[in-house]
C-alpha cells in the first residue's frame, strides 16, 4: 500500500498514526469545501456581528428588542486556523471589509490576513478581537485549545464561530461566558459527538445556535473533487514528485 | 413653510399627502442606510440560501438534520424595489456573485442588476427567482402587492426577505406557505404593527425568522447623515435647484 485517500478534509479519527507503513502516505481532501465554507463563513461572522443568535433566542420568548448594530465594515476578527477553510474564509472576510487577524503555526503571511500571528501569542491578541472563528484540525495541540481563559480575554459582547472540530473548545467554558453575558452569541456547526445527542444541554442554550455541520460540505460534486486529488496524486506519485495533502502523522493533519 | 425634511425614508405613515401645501415640499432620508442595508441584506439571503429558518426551527425541537446546500453563487434573487435600500442590497449580492432580478415602475437599468423589470411583469419572472427580497415603499401600489398568488408562483424551496415594510406582503398567504413546506423560510424584519405584538402568531412560525426591525439603521451617524441631505437642500432650495429625496405626493413615495 502506497497512499491512501482520505474524503475528509480532517483525519482525527484515525489518529494516532502508528499503524501507518513508513512506505505509506495518507493524504487528506483538504481543499475541496473553500467555495462553500467561505459563503457560510461570511454568513455566519455577519450573524455574529447582527447578534442573530440573541435575536433568535428572543423570538423563542416573543420579545423586540431593538439594538441596532453598526455597519460590520473594519471590525476585527480572528481566524484560528487559515489552512483551507480559514484561509478560505479569510479571503471572504477580506472582501466585506473585515479585518482578518490569522492564527497559524508557522506565522507565514497570506495575502487577506491583515495580520497574521503564532499560536503563543493568540492570548495577548484576543482582546482585540470582536468575532473569533475556529478553523483548525483537531490535534494533540489544538484539542480544547479554546477554554475560559481564552474566551475570558475576548472583549465583552464578542461572537464565537465553530466550523473546525467540537474537540477544540471547551464547551462548558462556552455556555458560561453565555450565560454570563460576557459572549454576545456563538455558532457552533462541530460537535464533540455529531449528531448532537437529542439530550445534549447545547440545543437549549441563550445566544447559541446549532448547525447540523453543514458550514463546508457542497451535495455536488465532492467526490469529484476528491478524485481530483487522487488523479493528481497519482501522477505525482509516477513522477516522483512530493504528493499534496500529505498528513503529517506526527502533526495530525 | 417650504421644506420639511423627514428622518425616515419611508413615508406611508403621513399619506394621503393632501395636508402638504403646493409650495412645501417634503424630503425624505432616503440612502442614510445604504452600507448597513447592504450587509444585512447580503446577510439575509446567505441565511435563505442556506436554509437557517429551518435550521434555527428544528434546533428549538432538537433535530439535527443535514441537508446539504450547494454554493450560493450564481443563484437567482429577485429585488422588488431597487431604490436606495434594494440598490445597496443589489451590488452586495451582485459582488457575492448571486445573479439579480430588479423589480422598479420605471424599469431603468442599474450596473449590479443583472435583469430589471416593471412591476407589471413580476408574476411572470417568479418562477425563475430562489429568493425574493421585498425592499420597496409601502404605497397604494404596493399594499399587499405580495399575496398567494405571487407566493405560490415562486418554485417549491423558495426564501422570501421582507425589508421594506410589512404591508406590502399578505402574511397569512406567507404563512400558508410555510405551513405547507413551498416555501423554505421567511426572514421577516418590518411588520403590520411595530413592535410585533407579543401575542402575534408570527413569532411561533415554523421557518420563519423575526427580527425586530434592525435592517437598515446602525446606531451612529444616522441624524448626521439626515442633516446633509437637509443641508445639501437648503443649498438646492437657494440656488432654485431642484431637490434630492423629493416625496412625489402622488406616488407616495
Amino acid at each position: 500500500m502506497k497512499l491512501i485517500q482520505c474524503t475528509s478534509a480532517g483525519v482525527e479519527k484515525y489518529a494516532p498514526f502508528n499503524w501507518l507503513g513508513a512506505s505509506t502516505t495518507l493524504t487528506n481532501a483538504s481543499g475541496v469545501h473553500t467555495d462553500k465554507v467561505g459563503e457560510f463563513g461570511l454568513m455566519a461572522t455577519l450573524m455574529l456581528h447582527e447578534r442573530v443568535p440573541s435575536i433568535a433566542t428572543r423570538q423563542r420568548n416573543h420579545t423586540w428588542s431593538r439594538q441596532l448594530r453598526g455597519t460590520a465594515a473594519g471590525r476585527r476578527v480572528m481566524i484560528y486556523g487559515v489552512g483551507a477553510l480559514g484561509g478560505a474564509i479569510a479571503r471572504r472576510l477580506h472582501s466585506a471589509d473585515f479585518r482578518v487577524t490569522g492564527v497559524r503555526r508557522g506565522g507565514a503571511p497570506l495575502a487577506s490576513v491583515e495580520r497574521m500571528i503564532t499560536p503563543d501569542r493568540v492570548l495577548e491578541e484576543l482582546p482585540n478581537v470582536e468575532i473569533l472563528i475556529l478553523a483548525c484540525p483537531l490535534t494533540p495541540e489544538t484539542q480544547r485549545v479554546i477554554g475560559l481563559r481564552e474566551l475570558s480575554a475576548l472583549p465583552a459582547g464578542a461572537g464565537v464561530l465553530n466550523l473546525g472540530r467540537g474537540g477544540v473548545i471547551d464547551h462548558a467554558a462556552l455556555v458560561s461566558c453565555l450565560a454570563s453575558g460576557h459572549l454576545s452569541g456563538a455558532i457552533l456547526d462541530v460537535f464533540d459527538q455529531e449528531p448532537l445527542p437529542p439530550d445534549s444541554q447545547l440545543w437549549d442554550v441563550p445566544n447559541l445556535m446549532v448547525f447540523p455541520h453543514v458550514s463546508a460540505d457542497a451535495p455536488d460534486g465532492y467526490i469529484d473533487r476528491c478524485l481530483v486529488i487522487l488523479a493528481d496524486n497519482l501522477g505525482r506519485s509516477r513522477a516522483g514528485k512530493s504528493l499534496r495533502n500529505r498528513v503529517d502523522p506526527i502533526l495530525g493533519y
